[in-house]
């Protein structure tokens, strides 16, 4: 796995792929994982190869994001200030198959992600609040703010 | 959509797709809707083009099936006794995009699905209780104890 920097609070877990001639069967999460602390929602988010969706940050709500179809990069800022591992930035690569995992981020850190390879990637989302806009802040995935230049 | 005949306990409902030119938003479940009880697991099933899994009977474990990317033909059969559809089958398409809907099968009916459309499909299964192979009961496709043939 592609990880530049290490981020705390930020946790990866490999997660099982079960071949089968008919398509594999794929874990997420379940309620006995220690990254399991409460269910909020489940949805999913679809990114087209090359494509950004950037930078968003969540006051409350905890992520646990694994990718079915395709594969992104995923990058993680940590603006925290009394974070041990504040101003850095991590990339990870989750995807199909070689990279299938479960990523915890945690409130208060900013992130985005990009579609890599040829075809539409899907991510699967399960929080542990549901979705309340106002415990969200946005950014362009241009900004000047956070020190990354998505690759074109 | 096609449902050929109603089953008692089944429950479909319709999920937003939000769209964006880098991909769509795709609702699946949150634990403010009627159909969420309390969080076991949620995983994913692959089905390849025309392929079927089948037949499965969670004694215990209810399923909320979404599928996000290409299509499903899914098959339930009451074979409760006492239930007031007993005996009926019922097929229901699933998929995207005219076709994104959840559907929640409680426990002891048996059900299956194939695979439609030229793609793989990805099944999202959001359950309210974790995997216990001891709660399932399985059959093979083409078993005589289910009155259904699947298409070739």
């Amino acid at each position: 796995m592609k990880e530049s920097v290490k981020i705390e609070g930020v946790i990866i877990q490999p997660l099982k792929q079960m071949a089968d001639k008919r398509g594999s069967v794929l874990h997420m999460i379940k309620n006995d994982s220690n990254l399991f602390k409460q269910f909020g929602e489940i949805y999913f988010s679809e990114i087209h190869s090359g494509l950004v969706k950037a930078w968003k940050q969540h006051k409350k709500q905890s992520q646990n994001l694994a990718v079915p179809l395709g594969a992104i990069r995923l990058v993680i800022y940590d603006k925290r200030p009394n974070s041990n591992t504040h101003g850095r930035i991590s990339e990870y690569i989750l995807g199909r198959p070689e990279d299938y995992r479960l990523v915890h981020i945690p409130p208060m850190l900013w992130y985005g992600y990009q579609g890599i390879g040829d075809q539409t990637s899907l991510i699967a989302n399960c929080t542990d609040l549901s979705h309340d806009p106002e415990e969200i802040e946005s950014l362009s995935d241009d900004t000047r703010q956070i020190p990354y230049q998505w690759k074109t």
